[in-house]
Formats: C-alpha cells, structure tokens, sequence
C-alpha cells in the first residue's frame, strides 16, 4: 500500500443548495447540457457506475445499488446532510473552489463547513470582468475598474482561472495587446452589451489573461478541446513573469499537456477530468499523464461541480488509481517504495501546497 | 465470464467470390493497396496474427499455424465452403453490409446465406451518386434522379455511409449547400466527368451528406485519417433533425470520437477497425474508448471486406476484448456484474438493434 | 522467456568527454535546456527514476540508490570508466551515432571503444550545410560544395537525420524546390548569416531533404513535436525513390507515426524517446506502436545523449519491455511464442540491419 496524506482538491466548484429531482441529478453525470439520447441514460457512463460505485456506502447503502434507490435515500437525508457525508468521505482536506459558474451553489466557506476541510477561493477572470462591465459607466472606468479588480482578488484568492481558450480557442495571439487596441475593444464590447452579457473578445480575453500573469497569482487554464500544444507560444511569451500556469482539462491531449509541463519551467498540469470522469479507466490514465510530465508537475483535482458526489469520485478515483498505478511499478522493481511514496504525496497534496503557496497564507 | 448475445456486426462489406492467390490474400491483411515493403509481409502485423489465432480452428487446423498451411486448407476446401465456415464462425447473428466497395462481392443475401444469419444493405451515398450520373443526361435530371434514388434507398437500406471526410478532409463546410451552388457543381462535375468517375466535389458531397440527414436514416461517417473533432461544426449543424450520425474508423482519435459521442445526443461511434485491426491489443484500445463514450452510444462492427477472415477477427478479437475489458472491472469492485452483462449486451448488439430500428423492420 | 539478439541502436549521440557537475548531469535528464522549476528536480521523472533503477547496479551499487551517491561513485570511476562500464551494460551490439549535435561528445570510434561494439555514423543534414557555407564563398559554390558533401558522406555514412520538421514545422512543402528557388534562398542565406548561422530557411531545408532522398540512403526525420500525419504529402512525394523514411520522435503521436508505417512501404517508424523517456511506462508506450505498425518497420533506438546512462536506459528498458508485452500475449495464447521471438528479433536487431544494410558494408 502507497502511503497518501489527504488531498488537496486544486480545482472543483461549489455544490447545489436546493433538492434535486431524478432528471437534474442525472443531467450532472453528462458532459454537457442537452439531454441524453432517446433510449439512454447518463447513469450509464464510467462517471455514473463511479458514483454507483463510491458513493453508495457514505451513504449507509451497498455499493452498486439502483439509480432509484440511491436517490430516493438522498432525498431521505436531505441535500445538507447529504453533502456533508459525501464531503467528508472525499478525504480532502483542502478544497480551491473555482466561484465563477453559474446556479445556487455553496462558496468556499460552505464547502469547508460541510467537508470539515479548508476551503480557498479561485477567481475566474471572464466573471470579474462581466461583473465590472455590469457596473461601469465609460471604457476608461471600465479598465481602471478591471485593474482594481484583478489586483483585489489577487491579495485574497489562490489562484486565477481562465475560460479564454474554450471561448475562444487555444490560438490565442501570445503576446499583450496594446493599450490603444484594449480599448478599442472594451469600447466596442460595452456598447454591444447588455447587463449579464459574456466576454468573448479575443482581445478582452488577452488583456485579461496578462492582467492575471502580471499578478504573480497561479493561472489556471481551461485547454478546453484541442491540443494543448496550440498554447505553446502563449506559454513561451509568459516565461519569467514568476507566475504559474496550470493546464485544465487537457483529455484527451493530456499526454500533451505533460509534454508542455515537462519542457517548460512554469508549465504544470492538471489530472482533473481526465481521472474525475474516467471511472475504471481513471488509473490507465492517470499512468499515461505519469509518464512525461516531472513528477512536480502534476496537481490532482476533482473538477467537481453541482452534487458532491463528483468530489468524491473525483477524489476516490484518484486515490485509488494512484495507489495502484505506484503500487504496481514498486512491485515490478520499477520504482522504489520510498520513492513512490514521496511522489504521491507531492501530486496529492505537496505540488499544490508549494504552488498556491497554502502554507504561507 | 460476462455474458454476451449474438452480435450485429454494424458495419461491414461482402467478401470476394473468386479464389484467391497468396498474394492477393496477404494485400487484404495490408492496410492499402500498396504492396508490402521488401523483406517484409503483411502476415507479420496484428491483423495477419489475429487471422492466425482465430481462422485455422474454424477450419481443422490448430491456431498460429504456417500462412501457406492455412492458405492450402483454405484452396482444399474451396471459397464458398472456406466463406461459409468462417462466417459461421464469427457468433455475428445480424451483418449490415455496406454495398459501395468495387470486386467481385458477395451481397447482404449471400452474407445471410453463407453466415446463417441476417443481412441488410447500408447505401454508399457517393456511388449511388456516380451510378445515377451514369444514366442521367442533364444537370436537372441528375439532381432529380439523385433525390429519388437517395429517397428509394432510404425505404430499404438500414442506413447511409459516406466517405466525404476521406475524399475532402473531415473540415466540410458544416451547412448545407444552397440549391444554385449544388446546380452549379453539378453542372460542373457532369461536364469534366466520364463514365464511371469518382465524386470528390465538395459542394456535392455536402448535398449528399443533406439529403441523407433529411431522410432520417441513421449516416454513417468514415471519419478518414485526421481528428473527428473537425466534424465538430457539421455535428452539431445537423442536430435536431431526428438523424443519427455513426463516426466509422476514427482510430487513433478514438477517443475524440468517444468525446464527440459524448457530448451530442445524435453521435454514436464505432469500434470497427479500432478494435478488429488491433489484435492482440483489441482490449486495450477497447477500454480507451469505454473511457467517455456513453455505453449507450457504442456500436461493434468488424469492418470486415474481401475474406471473411477479417469478419471472423472482428467479431472473435471484439468479444474477447469486451469479456476481458468487463470481466477486469467486475473483479477489481469498479462495476457490478449485472452492469457488465447489460452493458455488454448494449454494446454487442442492442445499440445496434435501436439505432437501425433492426426489431421494426 | 522471450528470445531476443543483442540490440542495434539505430539512433544515438555520443557522451561527454569531461567530467560532470551534479547540476549538470540532472539537465540531461530534463526533456529542453531550462532548470527545474523550483522546488522541483529532474531526479523526479521517469529518465530520472529509470537512471535510478538500472545504472547503479553497473556501478556497483544497489538500485534506486539516492542520486547524490550515485554521482559520487560515478566520480569516483571517473568518466572513461563509468561510460566503459554503463555502455557495455546495455546490451547494444551495433550503436549508429548521429554526429550532429554540439558539445564535446565521443564520436562512433569511441562509442565502439568504450561499448565494445561496432559504431557506425548518421550524418545530420542541416549542420553538413551550415558547415559547407562555412567555407563557401559564393551561391554556386556552396551548392556545388553542398552536393559534393552529400554525396561524400553517402557512401561512408549509414543514414542522414534532419531536423527540418523541427525548425520549420512538419507543414513543409512536400515537392523538391526548383534551382531558381534554391540559389535565391542560398544567397539570401548567405548573404545574411555569420560564420556557424543555423540553418532554417524552408527552401534550404527542402533542397537538403531531397538531396538526401536522392542519395539512396535512409533518411530520418525527427518530428518534432506535431502530429505526423502532416508529413503525409512529403511520405507520399518520395514514394518511389528507394529511400526509406525512418520517423523519429514521434511521441505522444506515436500512433500516427505507425499509421504511416502501415500505409507506406519505404516509412519505419523509431521506437526512440516513446520508450526511453518513459521509464515504469515503456512496455506500455511499446505495446501502442505495436497496434498498427507492421513488425517489419519497426527500429529500435535509445536517443542516448551525453551521458551513458540515457542509452542504458533507453536499451534495458526496452529490451525489458518488449520481453513484457510479447511475453504476455504468448501467455494468453495471442501470439504463438516462435512468432514472439522473431517479431523480438526483427524490432531489436533484424529490421536496422536490412534498413541500413549493416551486413552488406
């Protein structure tokens, strides 16, 4: 057995503080919005059979049970107490809870209340740039606003995370664009806009980024789909500002994602996803990511959001796949017990501590 | 042992009616029409050992024997009665049979009969486009003659295929054509074509993949060598309009296909040739696919063209790598014994059965 | 047990001269030229644990040793006798040395010496070309120079390398430039360089790849990082010539790579960094090449640089691996075990001998 301290959850987001009924808790077992396909279900996917799997026994039931059965007892106990015996079954013990989506979902001081863990916030920049824009009269206010903002959320959040290359792809032109083309862009987007309204402009979205690299802050990036390697000239140009960048969600290219980690200093990856959603595969993959990226490099994350049982497959899974993929190569004389032991550590818990400097704060 | 029905093998084509030489055998072992390179042979890939492990038991010989042993059988026994042991061999109960290949095949009829099976016709959308260009004089003509074959098709066939991602690359323009664009090409093509020529045009293989998507049969998609995702646009253009689409041989983006599948409600992807060309890896690749892909969106076929050999593969590789794949999870404690049968059923054959509507018809 | 010759290294570097710093040691075992990132070192990847795991042992130590002992006794030899016992360590009976690479490494006489094996070298085309310009003074000079250089080292080099997919993209123009083309890039190039300038003009690159295709000899094309399948046109323009392709570094596209080595007769594909820089991970990294790519095109290579230990581990670990993946698919009756044992044959040994027709010269 590899020795494994508690988690650190480097990225999830907060869960629903209403009941949900049967539709809406299976519609957080999909990948995306729309509904499942006539005659199929989202309980049958790796994600559903790993909620099936570890979530039944925090609850007093069998491992395996019926989709029915299992929600019926989750209405029985209620959503609070629900979420608190879930939470406290995840054996994470810190969680960075990402506050920038949508729906009535607990904070990060909820989280913590309800997990018996410390809870950190992270901060995503399209939502603080929607919500000054919400609030502000002039682009000149605007951008000074945004600065206030960015700098604010600095002093209290770990960590800053980006949607920049979902919305817009990952070809982002590298560099900072300049303060006359900002604010040709901010004018333009302010007046299109109407209260609520998402950033999607390239150059917004480049301002942004380099407003958050130039506060030393940890940069998470959501990949989204496509190779990560089209980030290589962004992740180039944003060497030797001290500041992290975190890969998000990089599966199915999570081999590259450690590709990039691996080549460049500042460069670290995420397992979110690509372990959280994988079920009785989160193991094989888990060893794919292992085999490039430095082992300082990697960060585990549930990504878990709306209903805590994706915090706790999340973070089961992981445990568990480690365990065996570190177990085996000690077995197989590939590593060393002590070796494998320090390295489980650092990608459960130790990477991120340093990273989003926990200790210190 | 999980258990496992009969399958439906959703994707395949006849095999050649004529006696083969060694040579000719080989090249089917290859994976294009060139010959292999000196001092090599195609028996020496996963496909020419799979033949080997799975063929020679069906015919009276033990498994892994010589090629020239198994091809002296094989001339002993004649092709029909070679054909009609091997396909009897497979555990296939269904073959839908994809018609659009040029030689001398067998048809769905003769795949029934010699397989003791079921059989029914998948139409290739691009050569039932060359054939009524063969007999059709005018531009208007073409394109009448052209809505009434895909029309009559569409009341006997179980589904279209087509290849316009291998003719044109997977990134088509996502709409449809307008009606004086597709007269224009149209006119054009007819114009520069002879008897017989093939339809690469982009404007037309657009139409075709349209009119297929209004008849509501399910379009299955030969993704070509290059990332589905590139059908991304197209994807989600022809949703809502009640047509399943089936990615066909996205090996080795398997798993942005499994994504795709994912995350559309209409997409369903194939294991064909991930798995039968395989061999002795048809487990692992298998698994890699069960990573995303709902199970309910997960359809076998073998892929199977010119020796039966290949459908024999196709289905023994696939069943075995299915047992394995489950039969590991339900022994590690990730899925439940019960799961695994179900899944496996859906996976073998029930899928299949749904989407082609195979019990209505 | 599977039966397996002594390997041919068909691709490698020489070792340092001179004696090592601890700091310097640990850059060779990080994948680009940049330090760790703090907190972090390059001990802690897979080269590093895979150092740990088999060099020590040929130093008198145990394995997974600490590295700072390991580097002590690694002083204590001395370089010479360090690269004398790490090297006849590795199992490798023929090492095929790229020279093309700076620093002041062993050449092949040195590498046969301190391995006891026979060297033979591969010629890197870009650093041929920098040094005929070098010493040319005009456009048609050094065209002329470049083609005498060529072809001189074709009769006593085993192969060429380029690196033009890496320094321009694999995206280059598949045909050969015409001459109006080169001479107005030569002189361009020229005209603008100092004395040892790199090379990167696409033209110039172009001309020195079809320079070498006309030589007859096998030509390597390292990848870079990029999927190579964008080297699709390029594989299919020199078709025909009889030169083969041999492609290198094509990890974590690797997959691709045997794709194009199943459907081109004159392309191999390398097993190099796939397999060296993945440690606990090789035999499944092997296992994936070995899905498509016919076994007749397979090479393998340590990618060995700068110090020993990168060719011992890049050869026991492949040689460890494929023992693995063989063994185990003659367990469960996949493959037949004489089959194993020459597929073993052909991928350690068999298939560089014919490729670079070592026997013959």
């Amino acid at each position: 057995m590899i020795e494994m301290p508690s988690l650190v959850d480097q990225y999830c987001h907060g869960v629903l503080r209403t009941e949900l009924g049967l539709g809406t808790f299976e519609s957080y077992l999909g990948r995306d919005t729309g509904p499942p396909a006539p005659g199929t279900t989202f309980f049958d996917t790796q994600t559903g059979f790993a909620v099936r799997r570890w979530c039944p026994p925090l609850l007093g039931l069998e491992p395996h049970c019926p989709p029915a059965r299992y929600l019926a007892r989750r209405r029985e106990l209620g959503v609070v107490e629900s979420a608190r015996l879930l939470l406290r079954g995840t054996g994470v013990s810190t969680y960075l809870v990402d506050t920038g989506l949508p729906g009535d979902l607990t904070g990060p001081e909820e989280m913590a209340a309800a997990g018996a863990a410390d809870a950190r916030e992270i901060v995503r920049l399209e939502l603080l740039a929607e919500q000054v824009a919400d609030t502000s009269g002039t682009v000149e206010s605007f951008l000074a606003n945004l600065a206030e903002a960015v700098h604010a959320a600095s002093c209290t959040a770990v960590a800053f995370a980006s949607v920049a290359c979902v919305r817009h792809g990952p070809a982002l032109a590298p560099e900072p664009p300049g303060p006359g083309e900002v604010r040709g862009a901010a004018g333009r987007w302010l007046a299109a806009r109407q209260v609520g309204g998402r950033l999607s402009d390239p150059v917004l979205l480049r301002h942004l980024l380099w407003n958050a690299v130039a506060s030393g802050l940890p940069l998470q990036l959501r990949v989204g789909v496509g190779d990560p390697l089209l980030l290589t000239d962004f992740a180039a140009a944003a060497t030797g500002h001290g500041t992290d960048l975190v890969l998000l969600h990089a599966y199915p290219y999570h081999r590259q994602a450690a590709h990039l980690a691996s080549i460049h200093p500042h460069v670290y990856a995420d397992l979110g996803p690509a372990v959280a959603h994988t079920g009785a595969r989160a193991a094989a993959v888990l060893a794919e990511i292992l085999e490039l990226a430095p082992f300082g490099k990697l960060l585990f994350s549930s990504g878990g959001y709306g209903v805590p049982e994706l915090h706790v497959v999340g973070a089961r899974g992981f445990r568990e796949a480690l365990e065996r993929v570190l177990g085996d190569w000690v077995r197989d004389g590939a590593w060393s017990r002590t070796d494998a032991d320090r390295v489980a550590g650092m990608i459960a818990a130790g990477n991120a501590r340093r990273v989003y400097r926990l200790d210190a704060s």
